[in-house]
């Protein structure tokens, strides 16, 4: 696979990725390399990495407990004093293998260690591939906040290997066709199409490499999220509302990203229609699809204050306002749209029909 | 005084400063500004600046626990919190107002709240004003090691008004003190003249300006600290271990960071006498003057194993190398000097002496 040039780095893939890497370890003479893994990528993924580490090089392991819940600032802190205790200096290297918690907070903690250190970032869930490989967004949660506390920084390169999704779950794999799905819908209908055809059989590492394509872009275009990268957030003003409400719900199960920006999608597909004469067919071939690969979220119209309360939170939002992206037709998008709680409420009853 | 331009931002004097914040904040059509202050800075500072702001605009005021012991993780997450439920989005605006402490934690919690958010900078101390006026460095303390976490980040401008300053004690302004008598030793001769002829009248203002210019014209050469901005480290190497050790020792009284660098550049002098022939003359000259100044830390020898402790966790130290910066002569300095730890207990021990 080409590799894909980002703002400052590059994606790259495979034994591409190792040799580019071996050679970035040489060429600074790192002594040691610290690596930053939770217990799934420690057993499943870092001995993948280590085997393809040919230079000659001490690695120093953190490992944090895997899951949304620990990325926060008390992990944080944890690993700033792992990082110390261990030495790393100015001059360090971090390697992050996992998926987007690792990478996001991973990205963080090293990009404000002694005022900022360079990065690696190997994602190892689809999710995180398609998703977190570009852009430069680092942070972490503030309660039940989302990547509330950040900021814009980049890896001196990504490295993206197949191999590491064979340590996944279904569900992992599934949570991650999501941004896969909404890369199609909001930029590249023939994308779509693969998800809608179900005779075609599905080539994944195309679609990893087309929807890491995709983003960079968009990202190129516009790195601070001014306009164009603001269609990325497709499905997430109300996906991302019903993550949260479910993580902080101590009666519910917690979703995968995947579920819950599926939800988003099918929601906000139905507010296009409604506002911008999105194609009903189209609609209905959204909520089969997707309802089809993800199943369907248990949300309760009890839920439905929570969760309206919480989008007023999204970092997009400017002046109070909820800020939304919607479509006109797939591939072409509406940003900065504003839409009444009312709607918002009659699109989760579409979604519960 | 005049306007001192640094990378991206003005530094901006008295009436001038606030004329340019006043249309800044039109410009920008903010309805809300958020103002960080400690307790000190909310009762003394804040109505001077209040008054000054003529801008339509609402005050939401955050009132921090001043001292460097609050300059941490806990403290920043309580801004965070803040500025969420206050409302506070991407494009608002916070205004730091204090000393060094609260222009450097403001500085980190405002460039990663939602990604960053603008932030401008009043610092209210003498030591805050030719310090963290210029520079770009923001963060925070993790325990005991200053500055641990952080990130270079700019404000839109800076603002120095010499008013704030009859709001300090004279133990606050003394303290200040050092830092300009720092860039008289490492780059400008004349400027510690001024110290050392007791006859002259001190020109506060023409001080704080003239430091701000230098410390500017060395961030402007060397923003990243690769190597001239490294002389900005004069007096920092043991004058920070000392404060670090007093600070986290139950029985020893808090220095001022005055202090702690008035025997850091003492004990550095010594140092460079003995590698580089720094002029003898000149070396009891600075002892005379600084102890004339700022009197004596009681540190005890039994304090020198903690203090040679602290110094390998210096953010300067690369590979594990405690690296000085010392002086051939006034103005002529030699970075990344490695020192034995005997050296630097005979330095302590002339300090005592």
């Amino acid at each position: 696979m080409q590799t894909i040039q980002s703002t400052s780095y590059p994606v790259l893939f495979q034994e591409n990725g190792y040799n580019t890497l071996n050679d970035f370890i040489k060429s600074k003479a790192f002594k040691t390399v610290f690596i930053l893994v939770d217990e799934n990528t420690h057993e499943h993924c870092l001995p993948i990495l280590q085997q393809e580490i040919t230079a000659d090089v001490v690695f120093e392991v953190i490992e944090i407990e895997s899951g949304e819940v620990n990325k926060n600032l008390g992990t944080c802190m944890s690993v700033w004093h792992a990082l110390t205790d261990l030495g790393a200096d100015r001059k360090s290297l971090l390697i992050n293998i996992g998926g987007g918690v690792i990478t996001d907070m991973g990205g963080f903690v090293a990009s404000t260690y002694k005022r900022g250190i360079q990065f690696i970032n190997i994602p190892t869930t689809l999710l995180s591939m398609v998703d977190a490989s570009v852009g430069g967004k680092t942070g972490v949660d503030l309660g039940v906040l989302k990547n509330q506390i950040g900021l814009f920084a980049d890896p001196e390169m990504v490295i993206i290997d197949p191999l590491y999704l064979k340590t996944l779950s279904e569900k992992e794999i599934t949570s991650g066709m999501a941004e896969i799905i909404k890369y199609g819908l909001t930029y590249d209908a023939s994308l779509w199409k693969q998800f809608t055809d179900e005779t075609k059989e599905v080539d994944l590492v195309g679609m990893i490499h087309r929807s890491i394509e995709i983003k960079n872009e968009v990202v190129l275009e516009d790195r601070l999220e001014a306009n164009l990268r603001k269609i990325l957030n497709y499905g997430h003003t109300i996906g991302h509302a019903v993550e949260s409400h479910f993580l902080e719900s101590d009666d519910k199960e917690t979703l995968t990203h995947g579920q819950a920006i599926a939800l988003g999608m099918i929601t906000e597909a139905y507010i296009s229609s409604k506002l911008f004469n999105f194609p009903l067919s189209d609609l209905e071939i959204i909520k089969t699809t997707i309802t089809r690969i993800f199943g369907k979220v248990p949300v309760l119209k009890t839920d439905y204050p929570a969760v309206i309360d919480l989008m007023k939170h999204d970092k997009k939002n400017v002046n109070g306002q909820v800020n939304f992206v919607l479509l006109e037709s797939i591939e072409t998008c509406k940003i900065d749209c504003k839409v009444s709680v009312d709607l918002i409420q009659e699109s989760l009853d579409y979604y519960l029909l």
